[in-house]
């Protein structure tokens, strides 16, 4: 009786998310049906009560939360760097869920950690690590890959820190671009580094670093052991000049991290991954699958050139977990190279769309977002009441100023498209353009610009 | 045309999905069709190719990830502190899927940022904290829930070690049981403290912390910021006494963390809470429904009793994802407390599984784990062939002495159960027998006994 009750629950539950997929793609379906937080509070019981709810109370709620989620996989959704849902990640990420499993070691995740050794191994190979050799790890988002990198560099060039802390070593500066995202500084805030110690680099005029800067801030003292470049900046979408920056990290015995959650996967377009160059010869690179890849979230990867390192790092011989007596290799129990103990399983989804689609499937659907960024560019670059924050189209980005925050507010309220606005250094509040939908067209772009005209006509 | 070939691409996915599902609690299919990782690299094609697969390639890669993946609900699945498969939870799981969204704002994830702020405030009120206020978070894991305890240990303590560095303050100390989880010297390690400055309490016989050697040890000199107390202890599932630990955090002025990963969800039972009498005096609690309560992979809590200290500790201040003109409440832009910049949406399982069985739902399911448990202990107590390594049952523990590693690996070759073993100290391998299941029932605990003894009958 109670297994039927439940057999009904979760039947109805997936009818509910089916009918929502369905609509997810629907032009003529809200992007959002916004409501201010007191407002949701009210529109539904979400309180927690001792005794079990109705099967309709459960539908009921899922229904609400599906009704007031915002619909990322809609073509006119550009609000975030992870938008669209590809429907075979989404299959995979079900499979997931169902063989609800850890990554920690061989014994309780056989394939999927063979899937993430042959993902890590060819992923190395696309940054141009060719030997083989290196290592790797996905990791609960980008901040978390940046702060991996950062930890990684500290225990290389001081082993010591490990066991013995931050007051063993000398004082450790690190260096970025202003634009660089800011997870570099909240890593170092955590790895007790400090803020303070991660010196600004300044950008040109199109968000990039100047690597000259970088050369005088390095030499003005303590020890510099982390450079991180970014490979599409948050904001401007700019892609550091990274052979100019190996260049200077290896003049001056740096760590060289290439912070490319965004842009890395301009590596699998032959036509754009030029604006990586010299991503080879980093120690490290952050690479987010779940942005332009469109991989259902979260799948974020840290790639390391040396091997072992990592291991030799996180380390802390749990023998209860990764007994040394084991029947099988245990090389395969990747757990203690991890910050964490239990690791979700992020990989199936990338590997199985990316057997679906090949590599050369990803690689059109990152060149059609780009193709539609310029699309985008070229339309609003002389049109009247834009003015572009700089002249340049790096990556999927395109700036405009406008009285961005009213704009915003109305275009949640009648839900139609949903783009995302902010301020940078001296430039005031301007909008932000991505395009990383693969569902987007050329009419969504049309659209886009249409309906910004159409919310603003009065201000 | 590519439309229909991917609906049935997804379709027969989600057959296969079905099917595994039927038959992972089928006491009739094996736990694990156990492979060697060189033998298992070549029973499929794993590799990552250029052009896309076909459909029957794809189905091939999902029925070979089912069937070598181990049926971690199976009942007779013991191997995890993590076991079980909730339908509800499933069905959430897959929802949330759908919904591919982040946590960062209230804007993205609106209606799961609200469940958030209901269901922390519900495991405030059960660890004791009845005032409304307190703060918290989901975050990745249990290692990673106490690592933002001891960050925000030293930043309460010392605030100006975010922007200055471990290099600005003396050197810290933290204390914590010689049983406890090694996430809390990971965490040490990770954030510069060191893990020499973690100083290892002596437990006592039966696994629990001695508070007189506690004392002891902080009166030794440094400057003592942290204590972790662990509710369940990896191992022998010990609870360390919370009160005496408070009051000795309280006289000398400590942060007291709980680490409640394992035994927190005990506080859900009326018959069991009592063994964690006291974490009302704690600063901080890692409480992971992902373990005893069975919610699916990922979800672990960290609760914290003073507001906004979070925020403070963590926050950047990023204006392009938190901007401060927006025309909603900030207060449910949640990101910037967190050490992630994206964040997976964990809540919606836990909270839908809560309204499904409601509280008394989760009581009985961690009652029964704990009475299966029970019912081990006294079988085996007395039996010819076994050893206690301490005669006391504390959670849902229970380690008897045998040649563990060569019945483990049978085990896993037949494929018939799964249980874990470790040393501890000075005790050889033990198995370390885990009941989280609530699939698990009499019969199954009568099974795993006879199995043991029949793949270990000629050693």
């Amino acid at each position: 009786m109670e297994e039927n009750f439940k057999d009904k629950k979760i039947n109805k539950t997936l009818t509910r998310v089916k009918v929502n997929l369905d609509i997810s793609f629907d032009r003529e379906t809200k992007v959002i049906d916004f409501h201010y937080p007191n407002e949701l509070l009210q529109m539904n019981n979400w309180e927690l009560q001792d005794e079990p709810a109705t099967l309709d109370d459960i539908l009921i709620s899922c229904r609400a939360t599906l009704k007031y989620a915002i619909k990322t996989a809609h073509p006119r959704y550009f609000n975030q760097l992870s938008t669209g849902l590809d429907m075979v990640g989404l299959a995979a990420d079900w499979l997931t869920s169902t063989a609800n499993t850890n990554m920690f070691t061989y014994e309780v995740a056989p394939v999927f950690v063979l899937l993430e050794y042959v993902t890590l191994k060819k992923m190395r190979e696309i940054i141009g690590w060719t030997d083989g050799r290196g290592d790797g790890i996905f990791s609960p988002g980008g901040a978390i890959s940046n702060m991996y990198a950062m930890l990684l560099a500290r225990f290389k060039m001081f082993p010591e820190v490990k066991e013995k802390g931050m007051s063993s070593v000398p004082r450790l500066v690190a260096f970025t671009s202003e634009h660089s995202h800011f997870s570099i500084k909240k890593g170092a805030a955590a790895l007790g580094i400090g803020t303070e110690s991660v010196i600004c680099i300044k950008a040109d005029e199109s968000g990039k670093l100047i690597p000259a800067d970088l050369e005088r801030r390095i030499l003005e003292g303590f020890v510099p052991f982390f450079v991180s470049a970014t490979a599409g900046t948050t904001v401007y979408g700019a892609f550091d000049p990274l052979i100019a920056i190996s260049d200077i990290c290896k003049k001056y015995n740096i760590w060289m991290h290439v912070d490319g959650a965004w842009g890395g996967s301009l590596l699998m377009s032959r036509r754009h991954r030029w604006k990586l160059d010299g991503v080879e010869r980093a120690n490290s690179v952050t690479w987010n699958p779940h942005k332009m890849m469109s991989v259902p979230l979260q799948c974020s990867a840290l790639l390391v050139r040396e091997e072992g390192l990592m291991q030799n790092c996180n380390q802390m011989h749990a023998c209860y977990l990764f007994q040394q007596d084991k029947h099988y290799d245990l090389s395969y129990d990747t757990g203690d190279k991890a910050l964490q103990c239990g690791r979700h399983v992020d990989i199936f989804k990338l590997w199985l769309m990316w057997r679906a689609k090949g590599t050369i499937g990803f690689e059109a659907q990152i060149d059609k977002c780009l193709e539609l960024s310029e699309y985008l560019y070229n339309k609003i670059k002389d049109r009247e009441g834009y003015e572009m924050v700089f002249d340049a189209i790096h990556a999927v980005f395109v700036a405009c100023c406008q009285v961005a925050p009213v704009i915003k507010a109305r275009m949640m309220e009648y839900g139609t498209t949903m783009v995302s606005y902010q301020p940078q250094g001296d430039k005031v509040n301007f909008f932000r353009m991505v395009i990383s939908n693969p569902a987007a067209t050329f009419e969504d772009i049309d659209f886009l610009i249409e309906e910004i005209e159409r919310l603003g006509q009065d201000l």
